[in-house]
This record gives C-alpha cells, sequence and structure tokens, in this order.
C-alpha cells in the first residue's frame, strides 16, 4: 500500500501550505482595505456609512480568495478524490 | 500502478498549490483597488456612484485572475484528463 | 508501519509550518489596521466609537484567516483522516 | 508506460505553475491601474469619461497576458501534442 | 525504533521553526501598533486613555497568532499524538 | 524513446514558465504605463490626445516583450525543432 | 545508537536557529517602537511620563516572543523529552 | 544518442528561461520610461516634441537588450553550433 | 566514534550561524534607535538626559536578544549537554 | 564523446542565462537614466541639449556591461577555446 | 582520520560564512547611525558635543554583535573544543 | 580526461556568471549616479562642466568593477592557469 | 589524501565568499555615511570640519567589519590551523 | 590527480564568484556617494572643492573593499598555495 500512503503525505502537505500560503495574501489585502476605509471615515465621518459598505463588500470579495483555499484544503483532507479512487483499489 | 499514483500526487500537489499562489496577486490587487476607491469617496462623495461602479468593474475583473486559478485546480481534481487516460489503461 | 511513520512525519511538519507561515499575514495585517485605527482616533477622535466598532469587524474578519489555519493544524494532528486510515489498516 | 506518466505528470505541474505565476502579474498590475484610474476620477471627474475609456483598453491589454497563460496551460491539459503523439506511439 | 527517531527529530524540528517562524509577524505587528500608538499620544495627549485601550486590545489580538504557535509547540513536544503511538505500539 | 519523453517533458515545463515568468513583467509594466496616463489625462484633460497616442506606442513595445515569449512557448510546443529530429530518428 | 546521534543533531541544529530568527523580529520590532517613542519625547516633552510608560509594556509584551523562543531553545537543549525517552530505551 | 538528447533538453529549457528572464528588465524599464514621458508631456506640452523623440530613441536602446535574449534564443533552437555538431559525428 | 563526529560538526555550524544570523536583527535594530535619538537631541536639545535614558533602557533590551544568541552559541561550543552524554557513553 | 557533451550542454546553458541575467541591470539602468532624463528636459527644456548629450553617453556607458555579456555569450556559442579543444582531442 | 576533516571542513566553512554574514549587520547600523550624527551635526552645530558622544556609546554597541561574530569565528579557527577533543583521540 | 571536463564545464560556467552578475551593480550604479547629474545640471545649468566632469570621474570608477569582472572572465576562458596545467599533464 | 583536498577546497571556497559577502555590507554603509556627508556639508559648509573628523571615524569603523572578513580570509588561506595539521599528520 | 581537478575548479569557481558578487556593493556604493556629491555640488557650487575631495576620498574607500575581492580573486588564479602544495605532492 506504498502509492497510497505517498498520496496521504501528499494531501497531508498540499492541504496546510495551500491554506497557510493562501492566507497570506488575503490576510495582508484585507488589513490594507480596512486601514484606508479608517483613515477615509477620520477624514470625512458623514460618508461613513458609504465607505462602510463599499468596504464590507471589498472585504466579502477579497476573502472569497481565502476561502477558495479553505475549500480546497477541506477538499484535500475529507473528499480527495483520487484518495478515494486509492482505497477502492487496494479493497477491490 | 505506480504511474498512476505519481499522477494522482503531482494533481494533488499542484492543485493546491495553483489557488494558493493564484489567491495572493488577486488578494492584493483587490485591496489597493478598493483601498483607493475608498480614499477617492472620501474626496470627493459626490462621485460615490461613478467610484463604485468602476469598482466593481475591475474587481471583477481582477477576480478573474483568481477563478482562472481555481478553474484549474478543480479540473486537475475532478475533471483530470490525464488521470482518467491512465484509469483507462490500467482498467482496459 | 513505514508508511504511517511517513504520515506521522509529514502531520508533524505541515501542523507546525501550517500556523507559523499562517501567522504571518493575519498578525502584520491586524497591526496595520490597529495603527491605522490608532492613528483616526488621534486625529478625529469624536468618531472613536465608528472607528472602534469598524476596527474591531476588520480584525475578526482578517483573524479568520489565522483561525482557518489553526483549524487545519489540528484537523491534522488529532483528526487526521489519512492517519486513522492508516491505523485501521494497520490493526485490522 | 513509464515515458507517459512522466509527460503527463509535468503537463499537470505545468498547467497549474502556468496560471498560477502568471495570474500574479496581470492581478497587481490591472489594481495599480484601477486604483490610479478611481484616483483620476476623484481629482478630475469631469474626465471620467476619457479615463474610464483609456482604463478599459488598458485592463484589456494587461489581462491579454493572463490570458496567454490560461491559452497554454489549457493546451497543456487538453490539446498536449506531445501527449498525443505518446498515446499513438503506445497504441500504435 | 527507527521510526520513532524519525518522528522524534520531526517534532523537534518543527516545534522549533514554528515558534521561530511564528514570532517574527507577531513581534513586528506589535512593534508598528505600538509605535503607532506612541505617535497618537504625542499628537493627541488627551485621548491617551482611548488609544491605550485600543493598544491593548490590538496587542491581545495580535499576540493570539503567538500564542497559536506556542501552543502547537507546546502540543508537539510533550501532548505529542503521534509519538504517543508510536510508543505505544513499540510497546505493544 | 527515453531521450524523446526527456526533451517532451522539458519542452511543456519550459512552455509553461516561459509564458509564465514572461508575463510578470510585461503586466506590471503595462500596469505602471497606464496608471500614469492616467493620471496625465486628469492633470492635462487638453493634451489627452498626445497622452493616448504615446501611451498606445509604449504598450505596443512593452506587450513586444510578452509577445517574444508567446512566441517561444508555442514553437517549443507546436514547432519545436529538436522533438522533430528525434522523431525523424526514431522513424528511421 | 544511531538514532540516538540524529536526534541530537536535530536538537543543537533546532535550538540554535530558534532563537537565532526568533530574535530579528523582536530586536527590529523593539527598534522601532524605541525609536518612535525617543522621536515621540522629542516632540512632546510634557508627555514623556505616559510615552514611557507604554514603551515598556509595549517592549515587555514583544520581548514575550523572544522569550517564546528562548524557552523552547533552552528546553530543546536541557529538557528534551524525545532525547529522555531515546536514552532511557537505550539504558533500559 | 544519449548526449545529443541532454543537449536538445538543455538547448530548450536555455532558450525558453533566456527569453523569459530578459523580458522582465526591459518590459519594467521600458515602462518606467515611458510613464515619465507621459509625465513629462503633461507638465510640459510644449516640448512634446523633444520629449518624445527622447522617449523613441530610449526605448529603442532598452529594447536592444530584451533583443539580444532573442537572438541568443533562435540561435539556440535553430542554428545551435553544437547541436549540428553531434548531429553531424552521429551521422558520420 | 561517527555519530560524535556529526554532533561536533552540528554544533560548530549551529553556534557560527546562530551568533550570525542572531546579529543582524539587533545591530540594524540599535542603529534605528540611536539615529533616531540622534535626531532627537538635535530637535529637542533641551531633552537630551530623558531621550538618552530611553535610548539606553531601549540599546540594552534589544541588545538582550544578541546575548540570547551569544549564549546559546557558547553553550553549544563549551557546556553542549548531548556532546557530554557521547563522551560518556564513547568512554563508559 | 562524453565529455564533449558536458561543456556544450553548460555552454548552452550559461551563454543564455549570461545575456538573461545581464541585461536585467542595464535595461532598468538605461531606463533609470532616460527617465530622469526626460523629467530634467521638462523641467529645463533649455538645457535640452546638454541633457540630451550627456543622456547618450551615459546610455553607451550603461550598454557597455550589456554588450560585455553578449560578447561572453557568443564566444560561449561560436569561439569556445573548450569546446575547441575537446574537437581537437577526439579528431586526434 | 575521516570525522577529524569534517570537523575541520565545518570549521572553516562556519568561521569564514560567522564572520562573512555578522559583518552585514553592524556595517548597515553603524552607517545609518552616523549618516543620521552628521545629519544632526548640520542642523544643530551647537549640539555637536553631545551628539558625538552618543554617537560613539551607539557605534560601540553596535560594534559588540560584529564582536560576537568575531570572537565565535576566532575560537572556531585556534580554540576549537571538538577539534581538540578528535585530535586527543586520534593521538590517545 | 575526465578532470580536465569538469573544469573546462566550470570555467565556462563561472564565466558566465562571472560577468553577468558583475554587470547588474555597476549598471544601476552608473544610471543612478547618470540620472542624479542629469537632474542637478537641469537644476544648476551654469555648473554643467563641474557635474560633467565629476559625472565622468565616477563612471569611470563605477566602470572599474565591471572591468575587474570582464578581465577575470576573460582569463578564465583564453588564459586559464588551471587548464593549461591540465593539458601539460595530458600531453605530458 | 583525500581529506586534505576537502580541506583545501572549502578553504578556497570560504575564503572567497568571506570576502565577497562581506564586502557588502560595509560598502553600502561607508557610502550611506560619506553620501549624508557630502549632503551635510552642502547645508552647512561652516561645519565642514566637525562633519569630515566624524565621518573618518565613521568611516574606519565601519571599514573595520571588512577587514575583520579580510583578514579571517587570509587566515584560511595562508595561515590555516586545520591544513596546517593535515600536513603535519600526512608528512608525520 | 582528482584531489587536485577538485581544487582547480572550486578555485576557478571561488575566483568568479567572488568578483562578481564583490562588485555589487561598491559600485552601488559609490554610484549613491557619487550622485549625492553631484546633488551638493548642485545645491552649493561654492564648495565644490570641498566636496569634490571628500568624494574622492570616500570612493577610495569604498573601492578598497572592491579590490579586497579582486586581490583574493588573483590570489586563487595565480598564486594559490593549496594548489602549489597538491602540485608538489603529485610531481614530488
Amino acid at each position: 500500500m506504498e502509492g497510497a500512503d505517498l498520496i496521504a503525505a501528499i494531501s497531508i502537505l498540499t492541504a496546510g501550505l495551500t491554506i497557510a500560503i493562501g492566507s497570506i495574501g488575503p490576510a495582508l489585502g484585507e488589513a490594507r482595505t480596512a486601514a484606508q476605509a479608517l483613515d477615509a471615515i477620520a477624514r470625512q465621518p458623514d460618508e461613513a456609512n458609504t465607505i462602510t459598505r463599499t468596504l464590507f463588500v471589498s472585504l466579502a470579495m477579497i476573502e472569497s480568495t481565502a476561502i477558495y483555499c479553505f475549500v480546497v484544503s477541506m477538499i484535500l483532507l475529507f473528499a480527495n478524490p483520487f484518495w478515494g479512487a486509492t482505497q477502492q483499489a487496494a479493497g477491490g
């Protein structure tokens, strides 16, 4: 069952790296957007509503890339198509 | 079935890295655009409509590169042409 | 039981690297947002409430990417599906 | 059929990396252009039309490099000339 | 008992790297937030209380990512689930 | 036919990397030029014609380096002289 | 006793790298905070007390991440749980 | 014919990397020059002629380094002296 | 006595790298703090005493991380617990 | 004729990398100089002659380093002294 | 005497790298401090004495990290404890 | 004649890399100096003579480091002392 | 005499790298200090004497780290203690 | 004569890399100093003499680190003590 071990090891490594690397961009990006929003509110308190609304739409859009990574990471751990095929082959 | 294992391992690794690396650029890019939009709204509240519209078109365009990566990642996991050929060869 | 050792070793390495790499982005991102909030409060003390509220929502959103990494790290250590399968195979 | 496996593995790896690396430049580039356009609109609302038009032409040009990468990535997965030759040789 | 040695070696390496890499982000992040707080106090001494309170909440949130890393590092050294299983297998 | 497999694998890898790496520079470069053009239009709307004309000439020149890469990438996939020689040798 | 040598070698390497890498962040971070404090004192000498107090709390918090690294480094050298287990096994 | 395969593989890899790496510098360089030219035209519309002329001479000079790379890349693919010698030796 | 040689070699390498890497952060950090202190003195000569006192406390705190590294480096060279155990085992 | 193949492979790789790496510096350098010249012309149109003359001398000097690389690259491909010696030895 | 050769080789490599890497930080750090001191003297010639005194104390403190590295480097070359033990073992 | 091949291969690789890496610094350095000279001429046209003279002396000094690299590169290709010794030994 | 060859090879490599890496920091550092001194002289010609004196003391201090590297490099080439021991052992 | 070949190969590689890496720092450093001198002359033409004199002393000091590298590079090629010993041993 050597091949299955290799697939399991690669899946574990990839699942971790995917979410780890994939969280750098969104975290820094959301921070930049939020920081600018705070700055904008401080300069134009009267526009706080428009700014906050635009901020939340943007954060959701940026968060989406982190969620893509999280989804792939979860698929690799719990719904890995290659692992299923290998297990089936071993049990068949 | 050693070759199939190699293909499965490479597919898993590539699927994860593709979406992980591919999410850095769009996340930072969308953040930059959104931050600038918030700044522009704070400076010209009267132009909020034009700014928001341009922002959403731009975000969609930037998000498209993340979606290319997500599509390739999904193809590698669930519609991998090489895996199909290998399975066929093994079962033939 | 060589394959299980490989999976255990990879799981340990990945669990550590995932949270280590995954903490860089959120830590720097939260710092940037908080620093800007402090700056905004100093410039517009009257808007401290709006600013603080927006800050906490943003921090929660950024922290979420760190939590994704922590969750994957914990899953790898304590609820690793591949380890379970390997142990089952060895004990079966 | 060892050589075919190698070609398949390399094709998968390259297809993923090509679109992953190739999306960083366009994503950051489009973001920069869009951010500047938003800034320009905020400063010169009367020129919004000229600015938007120039923005879209530029975005299309920048997106073209992402599309080159996507095209190569798709060719490698679904119209790979070397894979065809290898399959032909194996089946001949 | 070769497998156990490998797991022990990987655990030691990972425990050290996790806290070492994981301390870079929080240290720089906390420094940035604190530096901005000092700047804000110098500009608005009257708001020192609000600023200090926001600073401490932010520092706690940033420190949390360092603590995640420390927790994982300690788990790997003193409550390593894979080591337990290996020792049990060796002693069984 | 081992040598042909090596050449095919290297050609695939190189074709992908060439266009992937080669798209970073032009994408960022075109973005910089376009961003500056938008800024220039906002500052001197009367010179929009001269600016746009100079912009398009410059974009074409920068795009040319991306096209060099795309051409080499296509040659490697569809008109590879070494592949032809190898196939001829194998068929001769 | 080959396994014990491997564990000893890894422990030595990790102990050194942990404190070496772990000292970069805190050193730069403390420097940034202290530099800003000196700047703040020069601008608002009357607030020197508040500034110094906030500075010391912040330095302590940043130093804490360096101390985590030092603690892990010392544990690896003088209270290494894996080394103890290995020595026990060798002596048992 | 193992040596010829090695030469072919290295030639392919080098041809791709040469133009890929070699396009980064000129693309960014031309962008910088063009961006500055656009800025100069916006500031001094009366000097547009002198600026455009100097711009084109500079772009040509910068493009020359990209062309060196393209020439070497083409030589490696279609007029490779070592490949010729190897083929001759094999056919002799 | 092969294992002891490995431990000695790793100890030497780690001792050197620890102090080498560990001196980068403190050196740059102390420089930043001292540079800011000199700037502060030039701007507020009357506060030279407060500034110098805060500078020295900060330098001591930053130097502490360099000293951690030096201590670990000296322990590895002259009080290495693993070397002692190995020598004892060899001499026992 | 194994040694000759190695020399040919290394010559090809080096020829490509030399001009590829060697074109980055001059391309960016010429761009910087030309950008500054355009800026200087815009600020002092009356000195356009002196500026253009100094620009061309500087460009020539910077281009010289690219030409060194091109010369070495051509020597490696078409006048390689080691290849000559190897061929002579083989034919002798 | 193979082990002694390994220890000698590692000692030589480490001695060189320690002082080479360890000189980067102090050199840049001292330069920054000295540059700021020169700037401060130019702005406040009357405080030249205080500035110079603070400069020399700071330079001494920064130089100390370079000296740690030099000391470790010299110990490795001329008072290496592991080399002594190895020579003793060989001569015993 | 295996050793001579190794020396030839290393000489070729080193000759190329030396001039390639060695051209980055001078190219960027000369560009910086020339750009500043152009800026200085634009600001002080009356000092054009002094500026141009200082510029040429500086360019010559910076070019000298590129020439060191070119000289070493040429020595390695055409007056390599180790190659001579190897050839002599082979012919002796 | 295999061990001696290894020691010689490592000594040569280390001697070169030590001075090469070790010259980067001092060269950039001295340049920064000197550049600031020139700036200070231009702003305060009356303080040229104090500035020049402080400059020379600082340059000497920064140069000292380059000299440490040069000394270690020379020791490795001409007074290498390990080489002496190896030669003695070979000749004994 | 295998050992001598290794020493020759390492000497060639090190000689090239030493001058290549060692020319980056001085080239950039001299450029920075010279650029600042040109700026200073433009701002204070009356101090051109003092500035030029300080510039030349500084350039000489920075060039010294490049010369250290050139000297080591020449020693490795033409007065290599280890090569001499090896040749003597071979001829003895």
